[in-house]
């Protein structure tokens, strides 16, 4: 997924939600770029998405953080049906591996650089 | 941070704790190679501290990931001496703007491609 900014997503009022998704990709990179535009425009339609923040180290690890205002938010898209057969294909094509952590934020703030 | 391999950290039995942190550099990198290394080997010694996963695009957002087994952990490595200077350096020196979430896990999941 591609960098939008070079501001993370800021720290919301809690509680909401983060989904946490570490990868490591295959050497498969088919298709994968056009399947991730496709999904943030389609989670940018799911109401209580908050934003989304991805880094990922050249041959390394891949982080996307999603932000979510409540479960409701994120049970909608794990059932999105393009976005399950996006998973699919990605187990079948793209991830050598990888870790999803669901959780509830209970706290969070930022620092932002006074400018001069 | 270094990435320490190329797996990412495994789901844990929840709940547990992520604290996500993520961040734009500023272009002064003295010191902050010597001082991520520092941390590491500190929040290591810390009880209930599960592991750590790190990603940074090139030129753009970091992602570091931090597990704990419960409050208590986050709170004693929030706590520690060496850990607040380093903070306070950051925000002089290393970090143009970041966001700090800490969430408790209520679900996660991971997958492994088959060998063979």
């Amino acid at each position: 997924m591609s960098d939008h900014s070079q501001a993370p997503v800021a720290a919301h009022e809690p509680p909401y939600y983060v989904a946490v998704f570490t990868s490591v990709r295959t050497e498969d990179e088919t298709g994968y770029g056009e399947t991730a535009e496709r999904m943030e425009e389609l989670v940018a339609r799911i109401p209580g998405y908050l934003g989304m923040d991805h880094a990922r180290t050249p041959g390394g690890l891949s982080i996307t953080v999603g932000y979510f205002r409540d479960e409701d938010a994120i049970k909608e898209w794990s059932a999105t049906t393009e976005h399950r057969a996006a998973q699919r294909r990605g187990r079948a094509e793209w991830y050598e591996r990888y870790t999803l952590h669901i959780a509830k934020v209970e706290r969070s703030h930022g620092y932002e650089r006074a400018r001069g």
